[in-house]
């Protein structure tokens, strides 16, 4: 059966996941939850970049990663992303690490944890079908300032 | 810890899964797997609704429960569909399972089984954030018509 495995990151995933975080100051300036995520391709051409919008567009389909990957499958003309890399500063949730295998996405990096909506691979060993394509996850990328800046977030809010 | 309760479907369902079959036949005829989706309010006004047109639109994200969502997110101006019920002709991805978590939808009801991509809600169990809303679900409405329906659009691509 099919299994998604956890690795260490790698020293190549660091100039990615500031690419990211970049995206998240994006959404942190226009009072989203600041998350920002990237796909790029096996050669590492970066090929969509998104942040999260979700107020904005008043949809749970803003999220960061969704936005990404839709950009991708733009400038490829193909929903298959075979081979390539999610970065997002972010842990994803459900519905992100479903659109990203559904994709064909083959890793996921991500920054910081997100212990209340961050999705576990172990709970996809019964649904193999969800990590034929998408085999490798590496979490705790610049990991420090992802969860700086999204602490930053959360205090504002309930300062305000 | 919030658990999502599978019910026997009711009565009042099959005009809306009717509904939701058009639409899947809307897909069907343009080629795509014939999938349709509404979203229904508690009052039972539909709010949203789509069909899969993934390879139109070359993204995974076309899936017909997400624009079925998107489509009631536009219409109430807001990210929250509480209390709403998710109407869709086969049984719901992961990804889609986590959009209408997201989304605070309350009820899925759906019609074929999916016996590869269909998300099971026991596998929910770890993640009680993605049940504390999306409290009940349905399968089996009009089974046998969607099911039909999906048999004749995978014959037909086999044979082409």
């Amino acid at each position: 059966m099919a299994e998604c495995e956890q690795q260490p990151f790698f020293e190549h995933d660091i100039p990615y996941m500031e690419q990211a975080y970049a995206f998240a100051l994006k959404a942190y300036d226009l009072g989203e939850i600041p998350v920002g995520a990237l796909v790029v391709s096996s050669t590492g051409n970066l090929l969509g970049s998104g942040y999260n919008l979700t107020q904005a567009e008043g949809c749970q389909i803003a999220h960061a990663e969704v936005r990404a990957i839709t950009s991708a499958c733009q400038a490829l003309d193909d929903w298959r992303l075979e081979g390539c890399t999610l970065y997002v500063t972010l842990q994803p949730c459900m519905m992100c690490w479903g659109l990203a295998s559904l994709s064909r996405i083959e890793r996921v990096v991500y920054g910081a944890e997100s212990p209340l909506y961050g999705f576990r691979i172990d709970n996809l060993s019964g649904h193999p079908v969800y990590t034929k394509h998408t085999k490798f996850v590496s979490g705790g990328v610049l990991k420090d300032e992802n969860e700086t800046l999204l602490k930053k977030f959360f205090k504002t809010v309930r300062d305000l």
